[in-house]
């Protein structure tokens, strides 16, 4: 607990002895901005620029189609996914970065499908991030042997049963931030024999993630919000070694090939986890995203979690009068522990406040119809900007 | 027909002279190399720099989320669909860029058997690109309606019938060039009541497409060859206004939802072609891409075209007296018109042979078994380069 004692020197002294505080210097960032939304895309890493520059200017200026095999541009989906396995708990050959999470999340249900059966139903929870529920019903519209059942997280458990193909949940609701236990869920799920697809667009990068820690099956995430991968970063794509030989990409595309160059017309894939590329690696934005892991993969997960739960409390901390006088109301869980990385607060007025807000510095995020989201990144913000953004928001309210 | 008596000068005048001259310079190309692969990676536009430094510094850095708005990063897939539409005769609203080439004719292909129904053939033919063959091999896995049967292309004509689904083609054979008549195929692939999806990833930007103008339904492409958009470029999708509102989009992510910011947790697709989306749209790539489509837009593709058969008959001219010895064999039709803008010959030792070209920076692509194969890129190629090129094939052939 946070006490009301605190003033903002207090705050800026957690800011001088904070171990993570030398990363802000990795990352281009306005000051006078106070970035309360890399939940929704992540600040830019200083060294983005000199890559892309050398990608532009050397490798692909300079040294053209030779840039394949020369920067092993080729090799690239698997070296970041190599990395990115390191920051969620998952073994090299587990994960593999191309296309969209939206995309990635169709591989993964088309894995589960074929997995899992006869098994035939899907459980989605009703909030979802919305691509997700869209790219299941589609995966429904396409196998007419699979059924998506979309309920209530609460609901969750009494639903599991004999058909039960899979469930996919996300790490950490978009909105609310309320954070899943993924190790109690990956269990239960797979006590019913189903499978489990997490998707962890919202916490990768934020909170350690232990993946084959939790035996997780599949997941997903986006390479564009705490991993800083830059606007439409590609997104990843984890399948637990047990299942990798096991599946039949949908998505059966040349780079997924057993021998992509040998230009043989009839579908082999790969032995392992590269079945799962379909097209050319998009190698302008896999170097700028692997810019960002690189800052990620020094960080101390275990810190950064410290961090943001503080974050987190000190924000509803210094809410509290606000709260109290019922001028807003919580929208996130009540303890740091079922959060992820960021909070929420509702007010009918949202939308406007929120757009107030920016036109002062402080960026958050509207998510209709009446909710203030501000998310924290441990590796760039910095406490006072917490202390700030609050005192934006009294100021705003009084 | 190119007379024998030419000399080097002759066709250093044919370069003085040529009116596509000026846009060379809009590509940072090394002068030390002949660079004919642009068929497989086109080169770097110099514009591509400043623009990704402005995409890193500015709108990323300085503007962060802000920049989906205030610089439309949103309406990037759409803006630039338009432009390339341009290219390919296709109207606005009819062509829409994100994913991969292999993506998006899993979209073609799925959007055919839909149109189609419940005509269940797909046909393809044997040589054609193989993720192409080896999508429609996934797409032919999902759907147990569909029957997929890959044919030489001799063979088309009498497989056409009354089960006929689509048809699938690239317009100009990666291997060997041969260029496809667009408009009789698809008229004739459409008098049997069937679909014709054309990839023009080996053809646009680089000889005039009517896409409308031969009633094509479906298209694709991709965004890194003469279209100069960089490594793993974003690809393009055509789907014909009179087709769009039919589809039900099998990758049904967020973008391609009627109203992707309302956060509907039940899936609308979009009335037009952004239906076609599904992720967020890849930034990066997407604004190197544009510098790409920027150049090819000023260019007359009358004169790309009429300069880029210069170039292949200049090169089988002067591969003459290689082909009469019988040390090289052609690879591509004989004539011009039949051919699109490059050009292969065949040979026991082509690995090694293009290996040894590539020492002395003469730049083509080797493909199994035996094909040396070279492209021609009249937005940057000289003709000069051409009959240097054929020089050192002469040199150590002799």
């Amino acid at each position: 607990m946070i006490s009301a004692s605190i003033n903002r020197d207090t705050v800026a002294g957690w800011d001088a002895a904070d171990p993570l505080r030398p990363f802000r210097e990795e990352f281009d960032l306005p000051d006078s901005v106070i970035y309360l939304d890399g939940n929704s895309l992540g600040a830019r890493p200083k060294a983005a620029l000199p890559r892309l520059l050398q990608i532009l200017d050397e490798e692909w200026g300079r040294d053209l189609i030779a840039g394949w095999t020369r920067h092993d541009w080729t090799g690239m989906p698997e070296r970041i996914g190599t990395r990115i396995a390191k920051l969620i708990g998952a073994g090299a050959g587990e994960v593999t970065v191309a296309d969209s999470t939206s995309i990635n999340l169709f591989k993964a249900l088309c894995a589960a499908r074929q997995l899992a059966a006869p098994r035939r139903e899907i459980l989605a929870v009703a909030d979802d991030f919305p691509t997700n529920l869209h790219i299941a019903q589609g995966v429904a519209r396409i196998f007419p042997d699979v059924r998506l059942r979309i309920l209530g997280k609460a609901a969750l458990p009494a639903a599991l049963g004999p058909d039960t193909a899979a469930v996919m949940m996300t790490q950490a609701n978009f909105r609310t931030g309320e954070l899943h236990d993924m190790a109690d869920i990956t269990a239960r799920v797979q006590r019913h024999g189903a499978l489990m697809i997490w998707d962890l667009s919202h916490t990768a990068g934020v909170l350690p993630i232990a993946l084959n820690g939790c035996h997780v099956d599949l997941a997903v995430g986006c390479g564009y919000k705490y991993l800083n991968g830059g606007p439409g970063a590609p997104a990843y794509l984890f399948v637990a070694e047990r299942h990798q030989t096991a599946i039949d990409p949908p998505l059966s595309g040349w780079m997924g090939h057993a021998a992509p160059f040998d230009f043989d017309p009839v579908y082999k894939p790969a032995p392992g986890i590269r079945r799962h590329l379909a097209g050319t690696p998009a190698v302008l934005s896999l170097a700028a995203l692997e810019t960002g892991i690189a800052i990620a993969e020094r960080a101390d997960l275990v810190l950064v979690r410290e961090k943001s739960r503080r974050m987190g409390e000190l924000f509803v901390a210094r809410m509290k009068p606000l709260l109290e006088s019922g001028a807003f109301r919580p929208g996130s869980p009540a303890g740091a522990d079922q959060r992820g990385s960021q909070i929420c607060f509702l007010h009918a007025d949202a939308a406007r406040l929120m757009q107030r807000l920016a036109q002062d510095n402080v960026i958050g995020d509207f998510r209709p119809p009446d909710v203030m989201r501000f998310g924290f990144a441990p590796l760039y913000n910095r406490y006072v900007e917490v202390w700030d953004a609050v005192e934006m928001i009294r100021k705003m309210a009084g």
